[in-house]
């Protein structure tokens, strides 16, 4: 083994230079531990002349990661430029091309590439490490390949993306609506100026992908993922799920159902009502969770930040370490060759209770037709919510309504029908109840 | 890399059945991952006769552990006697004086001669592993010395016995007292026949020597805990905390202090009381949790079963395939000949608010008298509670008082005075409070 490891980082924004703060503040205590000393040769980033509060001598700096990438001798490459395309792929695809290990947060990469980036990693014999992708600070990845790996994993459940978490807090303690928090997180730093990867479920839905794939030793699928966001979740669905006895959570869930004839991976990234009590509904503001379930181990639960430059840079050093130390894991944990090619389980056959809120005209009868919709359907409440006080600004009434456990389809059919009532003004909300 | 792992496993009791059953089951998806094929080959136990729903056809079985290592040629020995002496002891050592790896979940043995054994593991160039010695299944020896890697640990703060945990939630759930709860559990198994190494402290104790020094790197020292059972929590005590807003549990604590001149570890296990609205405070029953702080990465936490023959085969497990890996650490994460020895900080010095439980006469001048001690002592009250209608059965009253944060050696002070007084008829109770 070598006495030193040279690293190159590509991206120096937030990651990327609390990476090279930690490999610079815990120098010796990272080599007594690694074996090799770990030695930053190169940075590339488009603004390589701003301090980054690190001693740069030494350190060969590009603006372009592609030409640092090829004409760098390191060892591994840190991959912190972001983004499913364009620089970043091609700044991973040459680094493995050229026989060097890859360490990346990059989930997008990963969700859509990932396979194939393995698939060339593992044939020419580098490692592609990514627990930065998922998760943040969280050592899920490692978690699932080797801690866990005694165990065949039934299902996970995580709370994977910090902004919608963070939105979601905010709402509940302040009572205010999603478009004055997302803005108040933007000027906080906890949402992007473009904020729809976030909202919109995205990127809880690329790491989710990454972590069904190591989970059950099955290929990359992030098209299968159901995915819907939390744009459409108001103060009003939160203080109601408060008074019902739950909590409202932006989840990543993924499920293997292999002892019937449906088997196959649910996977699927959307708000749920929680009951208030789970350990996964005190998971407040930018923190992660992730629950995982082994059939071995049991209900375990793993916490922490999810975002940040230094939690980001404590996985990045994490797969940087495993690399000087030697350890080769195949990416998702089993040859690429191996990975299951799994049918998701479609939504329709998703067996769940539902909260429902509707906003009525404030009218005689209108209860009447929606409950006759709900019994044809064979649908049955478990409890209905109308505050009469609490009227929208066009008069209407809002109308909560939680039911027992059915088929989904059974579900949306009702609301379909439902939402062709001329009293019902707005289409309806329907938000997924989950046992976690 | 050979094609084959072999195993033999000393101890086929409730862990070691569950190893043989993981290893049976898991079969094909172990060797998927691990590489080679994991191979049971001997097996050691007073009876080995009885069914262990394991087809053992081909494994050699032995009546004397030791006598299985010394004839043995399996790569690994998976120890599973238990107890820091004797044939455990012997076992691990036989192990590794021929060259072959050591798995165990004896954490008694570790931390009263871990040192030693990993010196020797070290020279001998063999792994020695003990995944399955802290916490039962969650994977946190790893997540300390691999995931966590490029943190300075700030703080470990565990739930680290169940069956202290298990008491302690009942006694709560139900009202009973420490002895009927005991009892129960007992009967249900999840207390041994003499539970004193459980309930008096020891074995979380154990624990909390090996987090410290895979933590800090430091050398482990069992001898430097400060250890405090829970058979003095009454049923009262957990009312009372539960009326202030706290929740009683046995907590191991480790906290490196190394900027200023009394640097050194603080290492303590004893009952506390913590915020009800804190994680840790919901780590119900047999459940475990380790908080770990880390200078980069901030607060995490890992939760699981702590015991049982199935999540602590799952540790198992992941040490057996790490080897198979090819994945060789130092056993305390760098070489024994460079853990530090640091002083353990004095309790006395330790720095707390804290809960006291008397029980006086019911008669005039009592509170006035305990009042003057802790006046006279510079010691604020927080609380006090006084339940005149629960009284014990010699008619004393139980005065509860919360302090503001003090040096410990100021309430001990103060409680010594306290308890010379003749109106107070038990030595006085004395909890911690911790902010977790």
């Amino acid at each position: 083994m070598s006495d030193t490891l040279s690293i190159a980082i590509a991206g120096l924004g937030t990651v990327g230079t609390g990476t090279l703060q930690l490999l610079d503040r815990q120098a010796r205590w990272l080599t007594e531990r690694a074996g090799p000393a770990l030695r930053v040769v190169a940075v590339a980033d488009l603004d390589t002349g701003r301090d980054r509060g690190v001693n740069m001598d030494g350190i060969a700096c590009y603006d372009d990661a592609l030409k640092m990438v090829a004409e760098t001798d390191a060892d591994v490459v840190v991959e912190l430029i972001g983004g499913s395309e364009g620089i970043a792929r091609k700044v991973c695809e040459t680094t493995i091309a050229r026989g060097r290990h890859v360490v990346t947060a990059n989930k997008a990469l990963l969700a859509h590439h990932g396979m194939e980036l393995a698939g060339t990693a593992e044939k020419v014999g580098v490692v592609l490490a990514y627990e930065a992708a998922v998760a943040g600070g969280i050592p899920i990845i490692k978690a699932l390949r080797e801690g866990l790996v005694g165990n065949r994993i039934v299902r996970i459940t995580g709370i994977l993306n910090g902004t919608c978490n963070y939105i979601l807090s905010a709402m509940r303690e302040t009572g205010k609506e999603f478009d004055e928090v997302l803005a108040e997180a933007q000027a906080l730093g906890y949402a992007e100026a473009d904020p729809s990867f976030d909202v919109d479920g995205v990127d809880a839905a690329h790491k989710l992908a990454l972590l069904a794939a190591v989970a059950y030793g099955c290929a990359v699928n992030f098209d299968g993922i159901h995915i819907e966001g939390i744009r459409h979740i108001t103060s009003r669905d939160i203080t109601c799920a408060e008074e019902l006895g739950y909590r409202i959570k932006l989840l990543g869930i993924t499920r293997r159902v292999d002892n019937d004839s449906n088997g196959g991976v649910e996977q699927r990234v959307h708000p749920c009502l929680i009951p208030t009590g789970t350990p996964l509904a005190h998971v407040e503001d930018v923190l992660n969770a992730v629950a995982v379930e082994g059939d071995f181990v049991g209900p375990t639960m793993f916490e922490g930040a999810g975002a940040g430059a230094f939690p980001t840079a404590s996985a990045v050093i994490a797969d940087i370490v495993d690399i000087a130390r030697g350890l080769r894991i195949f990416t998702f944990g089993r040859p690429v060759a191996e990975l299951e090619k799994v049918p998701s389980l479609p939504m329709e056959n998703h067996f769940s209770a539902y909260y429902i809120r509707l906003s009525v005209a404030d009218k005689p009868g209108v209860i009447a037709d929606i409950s006759a919709i709900l019994r044809d359907g064979d649908i049955s409440m478990e409890t209905m919510l109308q505050h009469g006080h609490a009227k929208t600004s066009s008069g209407a009434v809002t109308v909560v309504i939680t039911t027992h456990e059915m088929r989904e389809a059974t579900m949306t059919n009702a609301l379909a029908k439902i939402a062709t009532l001329d009293a019902v003004e707005e289409p309806p909300c329907m938000i997924r109840m989950e046992a976690v």
